[in-house]
């Protein structure tokens, strides 16, 4: 069997590998256009902020290696232009030879990747403007900084790779501006867990443009669609990629709208012998199964895995994407898994939500930092996303959750995860359980939550009851909020309205929750702010920094079906 | 309804603030025998050790703080002397006034706890000999050492606490020694996972007396079995735990074998109306189903917020404990789930073993380490426990393990886990994907492994090649091995004998199982050391310091049925 394999880096070099591990008599052809296979392109922004200091480090793989280890034809600078699927050739540009010849394959495995998507705009000065994907671009930054010494950089993006440059470049000393057409970073964050990232970057002096796109790039700025223009010596366009297969144009292999791969469970295409994997992709995403292009790591090195069985007869079914992701964000950690608020009202699904704030480890046990857990679920309470912002055990509890929404978990299963407890590492009811125990007392109406969007826009007859300490009130509350602290509550029942729908909050949602359930026990109708004072005031800063009034803050997707 | 509560501590606090918030009417009693509610208990051996500084934060909860938060009636120093079941009544010395009295209740929660085991054995200088489970001990310990300034300690017990306790007596500048009758630290881990922690903690100084029992405490040493003498200016004796249950002897509440008390799996006892939760409860365990007793801070925690539920009428079982647990041991961390080969061995499962080793976060990003994976399953994959030994991320892979096996996920299952991948967190085949792959390598028939233990009895017709580089066998090798890098194995098959089952191991496993690939597809039987030349050394080194011979190291658990 002739396999020949369009792309050498995660899809392409693993898949090689497992098939050779499978099968030690196949042949097999590995073409790449660029130079490197198999290269760490996830390091690549921390090569160029210097935390990785050896450049050999990104190399995991040289040709030569790959071939010694797993005996496959690795072709690079050996470019694919077209595919005949009748024939069953490939038409390859050998860019040392400059010539172009034809090869023939049995099974052909797609792993072209997608490259950065480059803005139509007007653009001086384009020896100082980059896009990030390859090694040689990773050399041209390197090289640009240390030769040209830039003082300001733009990064136009707010993506994961993005603010993993920019964090980057402020790390090589750069003033960094971060320019993103939406109205927060990180697409697949909703918006109410932006704001606690938007607050770092500025802390961490980044300059945030927001709801603004790059209009176009003069010798020294980046002029903004909102008039500013911000100086530029250096600019990284990371908006964003697209699967590249402009190659595939004529060969009958079926492409989605954004020009992705289309296949089946088994990673299929359309065409026989013809499998697809990686960036390059369209899949079906786990929870809701809509249709999406997800490019990250762990997908493609499963996919690349999967196909090499496939090909060799052992069936491996793809069961989709969930879009689990992670970034070191300057000093906090911002990781989503699942469904958000966007995709699920895109979808059609009713959900509920809770945010919960948790200690990473025993608070009474040096080091620990809170995070904020929001968790997406059916109103029956089965899980379907998460998203966590914080510092320390960020990673931790995001994998525990993108298991769970695996393993198609409820709330209340959260609640009886067993996990691993000490005091270095997490406390007795673990973040996650915590987060499960809020969301079952909201699934079984025991609590009943309200939002800091809401707050804007309040019941006339709502009145806001601040729970903290009178010390905490004294330092800020909310709106013309009253306080009684839960612990005197009971004593003080007169003093609250009984015609009003109490509006409880405390720091961060606890001793509200404990305030309802004596409320509520009482006669009272009341709801608890999810978050809290804490969530508030990240969501409050934020909007303050952009002048943004909270009652013109829009909701996350849909309205909740409350 | 009026319900007493036995202790007040993790259990008994957590069912008293969840009744409360669930019967804002209900009366609640918790008495309390010692001086503190609700503390720290975890935490304790890290004060002693000068990590936690400041003693109030071991008190999470004081009686009056607990009172005005959830309004229960909270009476320490009043000891539960015995229970009428039928009257209704439990009998309570209040130490305070030094008097008796009688208490009703409708319901009865007990979480009574258990106290630390004293071996029977001559003792001198008791001063110097401790226990430690509360506060008070606490405070008895670090007086001592700041009066005395002990220069040696003993620690007798090598489970969890004890090694917390060596660690912060060390961390505190005293020679510790610890002396476990077993021949491993930790129960709960499986031998061959001991050997590493056994030569980290010689490498951080400690004296460690292994399969040796304290026969007495003179007035400044330990004596041991073996015949060592062993200084001790100081003693923790953390030999175990029992359930502190003599108040019911004659209640009519049906106890265990270890005076356990017997629930269901509502956490009822066979009496109506009384409740019981945490240390002094037996449970199921969650895999194999086996009647256990196990002291973790997790579960209770949860079985109080259940029990409580239960009490109230809102139904919640409790589906076994899996006993996850983790410590950190010097620089190390050590964590273990569900079943293990002893406890699998005594409950007649059959099973399957594999070591992963892998980096904690993408090699070539700063600040990696490795850890050790043993994953146990079922011959047709289903995950049945786990153990991990390392340094960073071993709580996030136990954790997301943890959850795997209560979801009942197969190996299969742990390969597709879409967990959170970005260059200073994972790789893109996290450490349990990995162990997912290979275990499911395995279970195909993919991969034959042979362990360490085998190697001391090894087949006659058995041929150890060692595939690793030249300069790695240079370094050290196991036996007779002969050396052929598996980059060269496919032009060198001459070399190795037909008629002989190669034994193959490279440095982790993963080498071997490409020149496993390679040999198989070429007609020779093979094997591949599970976790390499890396496990040998560890496993070799442990046992080198003991002056025990490899031949005499028996198998873990049960043979396998291979």
């Amino acid at each position: 069997m002739k396999t020949v394999i369009v792309g050498g880096v995660a899809g392409g070099a693993g898949a090689a590998a497992r098939l050779r591990r499978n099968d030690e008599k196949a042949q097999i052809i590995m073409m790449e256009k660029g130079e490197y296979i198999s290269f760490a392109n996830c390091g690549l922004p921390y090569y160029i902020g210097d935390v990785i200091t050896d450049r050999w480090e990104l190399l995991l793989q040289t040709p030569e290696s790959f071939h010694a280890r797993f005996n496959v034809d690795v072709r690079v600078r050996n470019e694919v232009l077209s595919v005949d699927t009748k024939e069953k050739t490939v038409t390859v540009l050998d860019h040392a030879q400059n010539k172009t010849y034809t090869e023939s394959y049995d099974k052909l495995i797609l792993s072209p990747g997608a490259s950065p998507i480059v803005p139509a705009m007007e653009m001086e000065g384009k020896e100082r403007i980059f896009t990030l994907r390859s090694i040689p671009d990773t050399d041209r930054i390197k090289a640009y900084v240390s030769e040209h010494a830039p003082k300001t950089a733009v990064v136009i993006g707010g993506g994961y790779i993005g603010l993993e440059m920019a964090d980057n470049l402020c790390h090589l000393g750069l003033k960094v501006s971060v320019v993103e057409a939406a109205p927060h970073v990180i697409a697949s964050l909703d918006e109410d867990m932006s704001h606690e990232v938007h607050n770092h970057l500025r802390a961490k002096g980044l300059d945030l443009h927001l709801g603004a796109t790059a209009q176009r790039i003069t010798a020294d700025a980046v002029v903004l669609s909102d008039g500013n223009q911000v100086p530029a010596d250096l600019v990284i366009l990371s908006i964003g990629v697209r699967p590249e297969t402009g190659f595939l144009r004529d060969s009958g292999v079926e492409l989605g709208p954004r020009g992705e791969i289309i296949v089946d469970q088994y990673l299929k295409t359309n065409v026989p012998d013809v499998y697809a994997v990686g960036d390059a992709i369209g899949v079906k995403t786990f929870g809701a199964g809509a249709a999406a292009v997800i490019p990250l790591a762990g997908p493609a090195n499963k996919q690349a895995r999967m196909v090499a069985d496939n090909l060799c007869g052992i069936p491996r079914a793809y069961h989709g994407t969930q879009g689990t992701a992670i970034a070191k964000v300057f000093d906090l950690t911002v990781a989503v898994t699942g469904e958000n608020e966007t995709t699920l009202a895109r979808a059609g699904i009713s959900y509920k939500k809770t945010f919960t704030i948790s200690a990473s480890h025993a608070g009474y046990y040096p080091g620990g930092s809170t995070m904020i857990v929001k968790l997406l679920y059916t109103p029956e309470g089965k899980v379907l996303g998460g998203q966590i912002v914080g510092r320390d055990g960020v990673d931790k509890r995001m994998d525990v959750l993108a298991g769970a929404i695996r393993a198609g978990m409820s709330v209340f299963d959260l609640q009886e995860l067993e996990l691993s407890y000490a005091p270095p590492f997490s406390s007795a009811k673990d973040p996650i359980n915590m987060a499960g125990y809020v969301a079952g007392n909201v699934v079984e109406g025991r609590m009943t939550p309200f939002f800091v969007e809401d707050l804007g826009n309040l019941p006339e007859n709502a009145y806001l009851l601040d729970v903290r300490t009178p010390g905490e009130y004294a330092r800020g509350t909310i709106g013309n909020a009253s306080n009684i602290p839960v612990d005197e509550l009971r004593g003080r029942l007169d003093e609250l309205p009984r015609d009003k729908e109490i509006h409880i909050f405390c720091a961060v949602g606890l001793r509200g929750y404990v305030a309802q359930c004596i409320l509520r026990q009482n006669g009272f109708a009341t709801k608890n702010l999810s978050g809290g004072y804490r969530l508030y005031s990240a969501v409050k800063n934020d909007l303050d920094a952009r002048g943004i009034e909270l009652q013109n803050c829009k909701p996350c997707g849909a309205p909740l079906d409350e």
